[in-house]
């Protein structure tokens, strides 16, 4: 299994997809798709824009469905929900199909939305991607990070370190790339301080200054919940049964 | 002082400045930069391409000079050097201009070459960074990376990390970017092993199939080289003088 890490969608290659793509969005985005899934939401379904989001929701009949719209770290007037995870109780998504759409997360799964396998990973959900991928063993992994407009951001990348610590034999052949071992000594030099390091983070500081501290605490933790996000079709997430 | 670390030139905003540039391409421009003036090469002067390089030689007669050109890690035909560090001794380059162009090291300086004070780092004089720092006291500093032909190096984000660490007083005003934590941290996961670090590199891996281990353990000595590398017109490194 050789691993890639990305830290945001436009540092990918454009010609290339992986076996395997691991798309990370901590704060928020893939937290929120985690804990929806884990209370019993029927999918998760992400749009690049809001335009896109509100016609379509217009159009589904099949299920029962929320809005989830945030810009900036804000929810969006016309959403029923906005970005925080901690919104997504089983009580009010169980059944229901969750339309989200992010200010950055949904930029990194439209950029691999077509590799075979595309799964969803935060910090919440780790042992589950790491579980899924040792036994599915990809011949390669990306690690996508969605950053904060473009740029690098702790939260993904220490995230991506999380994972491919527990996948990575410590032999050079399995690096595709520089970017992993900068992650993994990010997380090794953090594991005891997420919620430390998140509050450091540029995105972090957003939070705290939006009154924000509870969700980054919530996505800050480990292995809280087991559900594996995977796509189903493109931009449509569902919790893996094995 | 305002920390900003960017892991290649291509990474840095186009429309800003910071008061101090840092340019880091430690395998192994900036290592050669900081050997040659340290063992009394008059100057180091940068080229884009060897084409440019070739030519200003021609027309040089203000002191004896030296070429060194390396392109894929190896000596380009018609330079009397290339990027080895080591070639650089006092006997081969003491009183003379060394003219250089590399691969991605030059790129940086480019970058960078209108901010009001330009530096260049590695690992062999890092301390000496970390001192002309201090006392200066620049409100703005931007650690540049070289990179490989546009991707993050672990050996120029370790020795960005390092010089933060040492600046750094642990608060979240001081940090420009999310990037300087991760550098920090990849130079506290590794600072007791660099070398074991720079050959898990991309680039070191290169140098290795070059058989070129003995450079590789040479650029990863912390503080061997009481030497600071500094622009004193584009393109053109003096060694400092308080």
């Amino acid at each position: 299994m050789k691993l890639f890490v990305y830290h945001t969608p436009e540092a990918t290659p454009t010609d290339q997809l992986p076996d395997c793509a691991v798309v990370i969005d901590v704060l928020r985005a893939t937290t929120t798709i985690a804990t929806a899934l884990h209370a019993g939401a029927e999918a998760v379904q992400t749009f690049a824009d809001l335009d896109e989001l509100f016609q379509f929701s217009e159009t589904w009949q099949q299920t029962p469905f929320l809005r989830a719209g945030e810009r900036g770290g804000q929810q969006v007037e016309g959403c029923e929900l906005g970005n925080s995870p901690r919104s997504c109780t089983p009580e009010m998504v169980a059944g229901k199909r969750l339309f989200l759409t992010t200010t950055n997360g949904t930029r990194a799964l439209k950029r691999v939305e077509q590799a075979p396998t595309v799964i969803t990973a935060a910090q919440v959900n780790r042992q589950s991607v790491v579980k899924f991928l040792q036994t599915e063993q990809p011949d390669t992994v990306w690690f996508v990070g969605s950053g904060w407009q473009g740029d690098y951001s702790l939260e993904d990348t220490v995230c991506a370190g999380a994972i491919a610590k527990s996948l990575w034999n410590g032999d050079s052949d399995q690096l595709g790339n520089d970017e992993v071992i900068g992650a993994i000594s990010l997380y090794q030099q953090w594991q005891q301080d997420l919620f430390g390091l998140f509050k450091l983070a540029s995105h972090g500081q957003r939070l705290l200054r939006l009154d924000n501290e509870i969700d980054i605490r919530y996505c800050a933790q480990s292995d809280t919940l087991a559900v594996l996000p995977i796509q189903t079709e493109p931009g449509v997430l569902k919790a893996y049964r094995h």
